[in-house]
């Protein structure tokens, strides 16, 4: 099993909108593509948040295949579609783990 | 649910031996707390590295109160002991998630 873990830093200004955004449109539309088995958004605590909030969702996927599936057929346009939407308030950044034991 | 997520970077030398110690001892020794729900073992990929693999564990605890006890009571020795077991070879860092969605 792998997960697909996109961690996002948000502007303390559209931290509401975004999660609005993101519980609403954004996981809705990932989810969507039927690649991904299960997922869960968190926030980071303890963290230095000065700047805003820290998020995370992990997205948990079957199989490598579907992970290269979404990243060349889909991941393109949802991630234009996040910057066009939030441009600099919003700093993500993506890490796929495999789940080992 | 909160994720008490502890990720290691572990040098290429004690690799095997260090995921052989955290599977049949250490993690085995965090969850004889009866503190945590569940737990997985992941390694990230398409990671630099160069200087070895990186490893994350996800505690799942279901409360604060079980955090804040694995905390004073637990971990300052399971730490040592990992720091006295593999000193410079391996680097962890720790972070609190709280599951919102």
């Amino acid at each position: 099993m792998l997960i697909y873990n996109v961690t996002s830093k948000v502007n303390w200004n559209v931290q509401q909108e975004w999660l609005d955004w993101m519980i609403n449109i954004h996981v809705p539309e990932v989810i969507a593509t039927g690649l991904f088995s299960k997922h869960q958004l968190v926030r980071l605590q303890e963290v230095d948040d000065i700047d805003g909030p820290t998020f995370a969702v992990q997205y948990y996927l079957d199989s490598k295949e579907n992970y290269e599936q979404y990243i060349t057929r889909f991941a393109p346009v949802l991630r234009a579609k996040a910057v066009a939407e939030w441009g600099d308030n919003v700093i993500s950044f993506r890490t796929l783990m495999e789940v080992i034991n």
